[in-house]
């Protein structure tokens, strides 16, 4: 028992570059939203039915409002994650025997969400090293070679993907997508929340958040936006609770979660605006390390703060290291640096999203130091 | 815009008996763990591959050794809350054209978990006014009525119902649904974290908490208890992602609110040995309403402090007074009493869960200077 109780966070003070973590870190408002609606379920005071209903907190007013207007989207839900909106999504437009087609550079939960909901899984393959591109018209070929084994009755792009932060023609794909009579769902944890992103402007049908992602809120939550003309499938409610949703069973962020979400999201609004800088900041970024012959891999220039890099080098360090393949890992600890997987030299992701230029800084001259003090 | 950002509890001083509410307050361990573990994913830094998994901070001991221990279980997972957790079930051991038994004082989410798991409900029925027990042969009945219609695949009981806190004979309701071949769930968000329960004790081979409800943490999260024999079933793990489990999604609580689950965990095993005072202090509670004829129904003596009242008196009052069926929120309300929802008159619930005595007496003040004043 005594392990349990209050339990310090190591990294607290670290410089902390791993993508799960950049777009998560609570804003000021949010931190204080914790304090105040952190009891259980303290947001239910004023229910009348369905999270979504409450008035007191304005909770209604900021999912039927201000959140089709942020994600351009007609219809909104909140969730209990990017995973769960899928698979919710998924659940709902299941049939028997029927297919979900992915980008070959999709997430894992996407993977899992279709298993889940019973439905098969066909891939659109990724042009391969280096890029991991996804183009639009394997869309098309994938859509037409699973049409022939059943139903497709969802595609969906993840925009951008979590391995090499690419950001795919999304436009072209739902066109095709369409040509084919498959709605599109766009996997925007990596999206909403740090840059602009509007599902009607790019046609799509369903666009995922996740708050504790990419919204500077505690988790779990996501978002979940979609067409009007999906929402009967969706938002089908019980035959004995007439205000409950069963997609949502009743209601799904209960709590705390959704007031971090609603107390960051005017900060979130204003750090969108900043986009154009943090593309820049990586962009930049990325320039430093390529001079220490760590490359960057996807999309080039890139677009977005999280990055996939490969390094023969460090990879050479690594099989003869004390160490081993941990060195790195050490050495980064070592400079209060956290992120990169513990064992990973060779290929590595990161995220410089919201990290100060002065911290990013520290990062690249720690990495000159360590390949320095091994070669 | 301006009405996001941080917004304040209107509660937060009130004496607050809800049922929804009393169990879920922070401990001060809690607290300190919110504001230590807020970021979106901060319990990820050090994960390796599933939430279950990681030892820093150590939730894999929590979840492999003390939460089974806790719930008399042999196997234990963490999903987003009890409903989530009832779904997972329901979802896994789910047929075509199957059934699932709940009994008449079923919550709304086991009713609503059921139509997304795509099963048919038959319902155990109550014994009516004034007592709304549920008496164990009628599950006999019931199941053995319902396998004439198709497979029975699990039933499932309120242990207590969140209506009237009654506690039925749920060993015995365990064993009927064995000798039926029928596996039971124990929805316990009523219970685990608040009073002694143990799932093996009972025989039951399913057992469901919810954190926000009955734990003193932040939600949404619960906890979810089975028999080894389900683990198949229940933790399928992905075809492709061979650490991920399905029903799962790969993780649930991702975030703070597993940590303010731990962090209160030592607050809920001490308070969970003071069960016999809260039962006593509704005894009291109950006693002091019945002598302003607000009645209790449900189990009596009662066992849990859980209540349902019912009172003629406040009801003919709603009729004559100037704010009709909501004098009686506005009047408490007037006096900082909060958790009796707006409009009822004639039956409401409460609960006096770690509601001090001296604040108790001011309710029970609270409701014989209503009935003066209006008689
Ligand atoms: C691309 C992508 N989608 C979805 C998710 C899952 O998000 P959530 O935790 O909100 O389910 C992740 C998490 O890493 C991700 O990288
Ligand atoms: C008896 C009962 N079961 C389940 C629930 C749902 O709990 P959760 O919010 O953890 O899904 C409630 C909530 O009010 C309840 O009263």
């Amino acid at each position: 028992m005594p392990k349990f109780g209050f339990i310090e966070r190591q990294t607290k003070d670290f410089i902390n570059i791993d993508p799960l973590q950049t777009g998560g870190k609570l804003s000021e408002e949010a931190k204080k939203a914790l304090v105040e609606w952190g009891d259980g379920y303290s947001v239910c005071d004023f229910c009348t039915g369905r999270l979504e209903e409450i008035k007191t907190p304005p909770i209604y007013d900021f999912v039927h409002e201000t959140l089709p207007e942020f994600l351009g989207c007609e219809v909104a839900r909140i969730t209990n994650g990017a995973r769960e909106a899928k698979f919710a999504v998924m659940h709902a437009l299941a049939r028997p025997d029927a297919w979900v087609v992915l980008d070959g550079n999709a997430h894992y939960t996407s993977y899992v969400a279709a298993e889940r909901a019973g439905l098969n899984v066909a891939e659109v393959p990724n042009t391969g090293h280096p890029g991991f591109r996804i183009e639009p018209d394997r869309y098309a070929e994938v859509i037409e070679e699973t049409k022939k084994k059943g139903d497709v009755v969802l595609a969906v792009l993840t925009y951008p993907d979590g391995n090499y932060g690419n950001l795919p023609d999304a436009k072209r794909i739902a066109k095709i997508c369409h040509e084919y009579d498959v709605p599109l769902l766009l996997n925007c944890a990596y999206a909403v929340g740090r840059m602009p992103v509007k599902m009607k402007e790019i046609g799509a049908d369903f666009i995922v958040g996740s708050g504790h992602k990419s919204m500077a809120s505690a988790g779990p939550i996501g978002v979940l936006g979609m067409r009007e003309d999906y929402s009967s499938a969706l938002l089908r409610k019980s035959a004995k609770y007439k205000k409950k949703e069963i997609e949502f069973l009743g209601c799904t962020a209960r709590g705390v979660t959704i007031m971090t979400l609603i107390a960051s999201f005017p900060h979130v609004v204003e750090r969108v605006k900043q986009w154009d800088k943090e593309v820049e900041k990586a962009r930049w970024f990325s320039a430093k390390m390529e001079e220490l012959e760590i490359v960057q891999l996807g999309d080039k220039p890139h677009n977005h703060d999280l990055m996939f890099f490969e390094s023969q080098k460090l990879y050479e360090i690594s099989k003869k290291a004390k160490k081993g393949r941990y060195f790195l890992y050490k050495e980064l600890k070592k400079r209060k640096i956290h992120g990169i997987k513990p064992g990973l030299t060779k290929h590595f992701k990161l995220s410089t999203y919201m990290v100060p230029k002065e911290q990013l800084e520290i990062v690249i001259r720690a990495f000159e130091e360590i390949i320095d003090r091994y070669s």
